[in-house]
């Protein structure tokens, strides 16, 4: 008899060899339909793999990511199959489960394959799964795994095999098809209700550009049709939100092969966005306090050398400048901080100044391998949203508060409502890998978590997780496709005054370290207008899109009234555009209604004898015939209605 | 007889060996008593010196610029001869006039000389003066000349002598005192009624830190002690005004030598203040048909090899930034133009698109030799209020027009009334030096004078001075104290839109080249504001101003009602701070005074129960109680009167 102990704290008596799924159906009928694979002490194991001494089982279903693993990786065997049948000869390498699904990389040799294959291939792996398979662990020894493969003139499943011990190589078989293979695997391929292969993409054998280039098949599998056909529109709306596609038919930004990849150029209805953002946050922080300061791009190497950066600006970073001047060097700036830590140095402060809170619109720049470079989320120079609190450690919580307060205004303000935080503490075991008094680590940790408390945040604690020089909280949201989106962190830092000297006059009229806190609610300007697109798909808020109004004059006559129309608005603050070009008003509505302006006022004939204007919203709702006054109202009252107060 | 012309056109037959003075005599008695100096020919002359040939002859007046030059020289000898005469054994070696007054390099040996001293100096000076000394020039033979200063074991005008060829040597008398000298003197040292010792300053003889190091003195003189005063006020003014001084005690700007030389760090209220600015030219430029993009601070090397720029980029500038990747090379951007190019190439455009307007708050990176660093106004990092305007060649009249409107409404909206302008046009002789067809070069010369004649600019045109890609137009204004500063330029351009092959579709359906236009009536933000502060000594428009009041409150009892004061000032979009210190009222309102709030606002009992508040204007003036409601009208009425319309 062995004991098996189970996550929930039972412990099980049974007999050796009993596997996992055994062990399911002694807890109910139903759970042992639904689990499909399962971890052994810190082993993935089969359902059906015989447990053989003392250890601790957890149980997977398909709502569980191990779970999902499991059914994706037996998928991806599933296809090869399926790909072998249809063309004969390929040659087969690996085919691991991935965050989404499974691919497989195969050498096709003298065949090609492209989208308009993927049907035939889905159909036979189906097939293949609906005679319900069990898949079939079995130790193999190293001659006869090489003979099998050798055999087969498979050269990549070959030099696998050579970089294994003998005794741990193992051979997964279901149906006809067998696989060199460590396991983890569903119990047969019946789970596998739904198979869609997604794409193919080139790939070099092992990442290696001198080596032979595969064909890598990208695949998904569901065990319901329901949860494909989701999982298919999810994909579709997601593309439609690109944020690049959206970026380029909304003429938010550009790039230009000339000034770099990775440096985005913002056209000027981008900028206006942009500049729109800045101008809320800005509002937003000049009501807690916050004072604006201008820092340059670039900063001397003893101020980095000061902060601690200069040695960690290694081989992958932007060189550094040299000048005319020997010994003389610069960096371009990486982060706002060690200049904001310069500027409160500027003059000696009193207990009685503090906090004081710099904010800056700081654009750094950090250099990310081309291939990593991706829109407006991965750049190589973007904008902060950046601010540092110098404050006395007995200020820390309510400051800490107070960001919160201000990160949540700023992001619901935004039409976010799904937030998840994290709270980064110290790894208690090991006190020496921090810097800072434990007093001061015990007190932070504290008024961080006493503040998510506060503010109903839902938080996770990660011990250990803090950085040496502080304890930090992160921002995490879902967007409206349920996609998880990193955000700015709040982070206290005890490094950075110590390193730059900073002081202040206690009441005790000794001079005392201030503690700093990084914040920054947008994390970057551009993430985060790539977050908003992908979040709203185009359709931002009415009291930040770029243009309100288009006005479109019936016909070239009516253009005097539209411009005294324009006028109008103008004088309410709305921002709208006439659209006077010499195209019919059909063609006019279709390109307004593509841009995503919220409203489209029509005006002619009628109109114009009334004093009025037709006005039309976004999507097509016709709001009739309004003056001026009323659509202004109208438009004042949504943008309160959105914009939460602070 | 000889014929001597003069500037009148009239020419004057006298006899061989007449004198300028003469000349002068001839015409009129009081212009012979204010003729201080002469130009015969290409060479200055002394008012004395025999006319041989025939030639021409301009006379000057101490209100000419060679005027003050030969006043200034003569008055280095005569300030000569009282060092010599109050420090024995003193070795003198050059004396020239510059732009104001004269130094002489003096080798004091074992004497020091110091501000104490100056009057002492300036009295015998003075003395020697009044004694209505002839200046007389003799000329010496090279050996006789060594001989005078070997004797007097003067090593540095034996050395200066040594340089000379014989025959070229003059010698200079006056009084007792003899200097090598070319010559250049007034008549007698009687016209020097006024003399100020200015300051010494170490000075390596002929410049050189090799060589030993003399005092340089420094003064100045006048024809009147009332011109001296005036000067010396004039001196004592700009001294106040210096925006070193002033930007550190209004708290606006700082430097640090961790971030470098020549990269200011904006302080809270300097930010404030320069956003204010930037705001106040967004507005206009908005209402001019301006966009704002906004583009990175660096750009790869792509892209200024296209421009050109990449092979001007010396070895005297920030060097290129290297990356990990071989052979990429990103340069610090040092102008805006190239960036904005490349967004013009973003699409496609029309003739009915032009003219396209970007603008950007472009913040650019040249270098600047530490020494010729000087606060805000020579600096290594700067933002330039720059737009890059795309238009037919048929637009540019129109565009340039508008170019001087904006500019002009925007520096009168600061306070500045004093322009003048300068056209640069081709030299017509060397057609081979400019890029661009003749045709636009004539249609562009024509609209810049036509624009800067139908704005009634005061200008000036200097043929040969436009650079090669195009025309253009210089702003200069005189600040309060007269001074004048260069500002912004409007520059016509050719050459980038051929080099980065920009395109629009003209109406014949072919492609054209845009002319472009870059301007910034500021010039850069930086520099600006150094002008700001020495022409208004920091106290700025009222509208432009950080901080509009400051809120004293008699005593802490009342704070409550001045808080209430705060936040209804607040709404009235006034920029109000309490200044609840525990100091002295007096102390509080002296500092208010220095910092050169526009008002202050007294609340106490009186105050307080009749809900009223007591306000003083900047310099004194007592306006007394007013409620909240009265005080928000006389602002907005003070700076409409400001702010003209645009």
């Amino acid at each position: 008899m062995i004991k098996i102990a189970l996550p929930d704290g039972a412990v099980k008596e049974v007999q050796q060899g009993t596997t996992a799924i055994e062990i399911a159906k002694s807890i109910s009928e139903g759970l042992a339909r639904n689990v499909i694979s399962a971890q052994y002490d810190d082993t993935t194991v089969e359902v059906t793999t015989p447990l053989t001494h003392d250890g601790r089982l957890t149980l997977y279903t398909w709502k569980d990511d191990a779970g999902k693993k499991a059914f994706w990786h037996s998928s991806s065997h599933v296809v090869a199959q399926a790909l072998e049948e249809l063309y004969p000869g390929i040659l087969l390498t690996i085919g691991p489960a991935i965050e989404k699904g499974f691919y497989y990389d195969v050498d096709f040799g003298e065949h090609t394959i492209s989208e308009k294959d993927f049907p035939k291939i889905e159909k036979r792996a189906l097939e293949i799964a609906r005679g319900k398979h069990d898949f079939k662990m079995r130790q193999v020894s190293k001659k006869e795994a090489l003979s099998y493969y050798r055999q087969q003139n498979n050269p990549y499943k070959v030099e696998l095999i050579e970089d294994l011990s003998d005794g741990e190589i193992t051979f997964c078989d279901h149906s006809t098809f067998t696989d060199l293979c460590r396991g983890g695997h569903i119990p047969n391929t019946g789970f596998i209700k739904a198979i869609k292969i997604l794409n193919v993409a080139g790939a070099y054998w092992r990442g290696d550009e001198n080596n032979p280039q595969l064909t890598r098949v990208y695949g998904i599998s569901f065990p319901k049709q329901k949860e494909l056909n989701e999982y298919l529109e999810l994909l579709e709306e997601a593309k439609k939100r690109d944020h690049r596609k959206l970026g380029k038919e909304l003429e938010l930004f550009t790039f230009s092969q000339k000034v770099g990849q990775g440096l985005p150029l913002w056209l000027p209805k981008g900028a206006a966005l942009r500049e729109r953002l800045e101008n809320f946050l800005k509002a937003a922080q000049k009501k807690a306090g916050y004072e604006m300061v201008v820092t340059p791009h670039i900063g001397q190497k003893e101020l980095y050398v000061t902060s601690g950066h200069y040695a960690k600006y290694g081989e992958d970073s932007f060189q550094p400048i040299q000048t005319p001047k020997e010994e003389e060097e610069f960096l371009l700036k990486p982060m706002n901080c060690p200049h904001h830590c310069e500027i409160y140095k500027y003059r000696p402060w009193s207990y009685k100044d503090l906090p004081i809170r710099y904010a800056e619109f700081g654009t750094v720049y950090r250099y990310e391998q081309s291939g990593e470079l991706h829109g407006l989320t991965r750049v190589r120079g973007f904008t902060q949203d950046d601010a540092h609190i110098f404050c006395t450690p007995d200020q820390l919580g309510e400051e800490f508060k107070k960001v919160i307060d201000l990160t949540l205004y700023v992001l619901r303000s935004l039409g976010f409502e799904n937030f998840t935080a994290q709270v980064s503490t110290r790894d208690l075991d090991k006190p020496e890998k921090y810097i800072g008094e434990t007093e001061n680590w015990e007190k932070a940790e504290q008024a961080i978590i006493d503040a998510a408390e506060a503010k109903g945040l839902d938080y996770v604690i990660e011990a250990g997780e803090a950085a040496f020089y502080g304890p930090k909280l992160d921002f995490m949201i879902k967007d409206a496709l349920g996609r998880k989106w990193q955000l700015g962190t709040i982070q206290v830092d005890y490094n950075l005054p110590e390193r730059f000297d900073l002081t202040y006059k206690g009441s005790d009229n000794e001079l005392h370290r201030p503690v700093m806190i990084h914040r920054a609610p947008f994390g970057s300007m551009e993430r985060f207008v790539a977050l908003l697109l992908e979040h709203s798909g185009g359709i931002f808020p009415l009291w930040l899109t770029p243009q309100q109004v288009t006005i479109l004059p019936v016909s070239e006559k009516h253009e005097k009234y539209a411009q005294k129309v324009l006028n109008s608005l103008e004088n309410h603050e709305i921002r709208a555009l006439i659209d006077n070009r010499n195209e019919t008003v059909g063609k006019k509505i279709r390109e307004v209604e593509m841009q995503k302006i919220p409203f489209m006022i029509i005006v002619g004939e009628k109109e114009e004898e009334e004093d009025t204007i037709s006005v039309r919203r976004h999507g097509g709702e016709d709001l009739g015939q309004l003056n001026v006054k009323g659509f202004s109202n109208l438009i004042a009252t949504e943008i309160n209605s959105t914009l939460k107060s602070f």
